[in-house]
């Protein structure tokens, strides 16, 4: 198989180290070509071109690995090589949550493939797993721990005290964290993954809105660690959907975990990733959700398959479904200087210590509501209590 | 495809029932044409036969699936199967631990498959991920909670503190334990499974024997679950195996985990099985290890493989290894009312209150022996303490 990287960063890097590794026969069977980059870096290695239009014209290339990151230009550069009946291959989250369906057509009639295991979980064979469990299987759930960053961040704060911009510096010095590190505080990096996942459990098209409820990480104090901590609740960034017939619910918050609950055990930068399934049950992954080599072992892992013509599972994403962010009933965390009991008035409301309140069962949908009219005026703090285990 | 079913146990009729609902359209290209049961049973359904010789002639039927448990009949049966050109599906552990090789090398003979999917975590698609793993890396560990009967007994006990015998009653109850449960407490099933997992993942043939350590849970107590608790530790019972070079350990044996460890929060049945692989890292896998739906889910999983013709990784299990349960050290904890201190004059003793105590850095090897010597004047325990974090 003869390969073409668009991008050399960490991940191409990677996947450039473990072909040459040569360390299994199916590695030796894969070969790097060319690899796309700007054109002031041309210079350093035969294999770079900046000339796309002689990779697509390379009759030799038939499989396209891209690791831009972000939708310009690997947007434009997936559809070329599509076109250019080319397989790709990505590990781009950002692209593949806004474009999946586009890009499974395209493949589709240009008889190659479109792979993205990378694109969520990194290293955890989450993607293939969730396709096989449904050959089976109604998948009515998917939940976890879906970003390294934030889960580093939470579980040194618990572990140290330290404020977050301290171990915001630390996650950016050991490289788990972006100069920019807005899409794993923000939980835009988890809502892609989430579209991913539940587009192709539920056979629907879920891209990234407004709609979709959201709140990262970036307003969680070393009190408020200290608060969970009394309170023996261990704080986790999770992303989580289920259907109900033709109905899901789509929310990305802090969640508080008993210490005996196993998401409690998920330290550093591991994510932990489930789906619940009719007959399988609940299933989930454990495992390095980012980084150079379990990134790119998983991109590898879909050149393998496409060596082996292996089918992806066959999805047309046309299940009519209904966000509904109203129906389940939780209870949350809120941390405010306004009178929370008051702008609530037809929930139960506990007052705790400093401008700590406990809410009993509301919807996520009632609890983000009030925490965007908070923002206005404050950096406010929500987060659900699990109810797996009480 | 044309299946016949060896068995109608709770395996059994859990792949009809899934086969049945026909819920997708994979589903739909199975069918069950024959089921071997013993001749008083023949009379019970139009697809029962006790002829297996019919069952062979049968050139409709292409696959055989083995749920019969144990190795008679079940060996010679997959066996005559595979000399008669079907494929086979086994989820029984303890045939697959014996003769791994035989059958792999017999079906490579004949020109179809031997899959044994559902014979190692249930539910949990274990094997078919240590497979594409080890496309790309050499996996150098294989471990965790791969029984769910004991991990329920143990469960239990740490949530209400009753005795072992009413916690295994409730087991046997509820039908996770088997009328004779000794496999599960004594770790013979882990055994089977961790001969598999290991096989594949060192490409060596490791069969049960009793050179590989192996220390059940029949002999914890009330009294020891207290204990644990007072010192923070909840217990489980590990198969552990790691390679460095041409050497290998493998233990079966009860481990202590602090309440912030993963396997800390693996309840009731549940598994939580992993490897650590070169590139890939650490990855584990929590969810169903045994039970109708989620094992029968496993083994039609192997049929809708055989169906697409996946070829599973060619393994020839011609590695040379050496078995090495002495070179890790981890402290135990050993209950027993003889003078441990001067039974083991050459370690670090530390007795602890009533009849524990706690030795520094033995190896599983030299604990084990000793463990052997007690028990021949009492039902002494045997834990390791986790070091994973501390």
């Amino acid at each position: 198989m003869q390969i073409a990287l668009l991008g050399y960063g960490t991940i191409g890097h990677g996947v450039v180290k473990i072909i040459e590794s040569q360390a299994t026969k199916q590695l030796r069977r894969l070969h790097v070509s060319q690899i796309w980059v700007r054109p002031e870096k041309v210079d350093q290695n035969p294999l770079f071109t900046a000339d796309y239009q002689e990779i697509l014209a390379n009759d030799k290339i038939d499989t396209i690995i891209e690791v831009l990151g972000g939708l310009d230009p690997a947007y434009a550069m997936i559809n070329d090589a599509l076109e250019h009946h080319k397989n790709v291959v990505t590990a781009n989250k950002a692209v593949v949550a806004r474009h999946l369906t586009e890009f499974t057509t395209l493949a589709r009639q240009n008889h190659v493939k479109f792979y993205f295991e990378s694109s969520v979980g990194g290293g955890i064979p989450w993607i293939i797993n969730l396709e096989r469990a449904l050959r089976i299987d109604q998948i009515d759930s998917i939940h976890g721990i879906f970003n390294g960053t934030s889960n580093f961040i939470l579980d040194e704060m618990m572990e140290t005290g330290a404020p977050f911009d301290v171990v915001l510096a630390e996650a950016q010095r050991r490289g788990y964290a972006e100069a920019d590190p807005s899409a794993d505080l923000d939980g835009d990096d988890i809502e892609n993954k989430l579209c991913i996942s539940a587009s192709l459990a539920y056979d629907t098209e879920i891209k990234p809105n407004d709609n979709l409820l959201k709140f990262g990480i970036r307003n969680i104090t070393a009190a408020d660690v200290s608060f969970f901590k009394k309170h023996h609740w261990v704080v986790k960034l999770i992303g989580r959907s289920f259907r109900r017939d033709n109905r899901y619910n789509f929310v990305i918050e802090p969640t508080l975990y008993a210490p005996g609950e196993i998401e409690a055990g998920v330290h550093q930068n591991y994510n932990y990733v489930g789906l619940r399934g009719t007959t399988i049950g609940k299933l989930s992954f454990n495992g390095q959700g980012a980084g150079e080599l379990p990134t790119a072992h998983a991109l590898i892992q879909d050149l393998l398959d496409l060596e082996l013509h292996m089918e992806h599972l066959n999805r047309n994403f046309q299940q009519e479904l209904e966000l509904d962010n109203n129906s389940k009933l939780l209870d949350y965390v809120i941390r405010s200087e306004q009178d929370v009991a008051s702008l609530l008035p037809d929930y139960e409301v506990k007052k705790e210590e400093h401008d700590y309140w406990i809410v009993k069962q509301i919807s996520a949908e009632a609890a983000h509501e009030l925490i965007q009219q908070l923002e206005q005026t404050e950096k406010p703090l929500l987060a659900a209590i699990s109810q797996q285990r009480s």
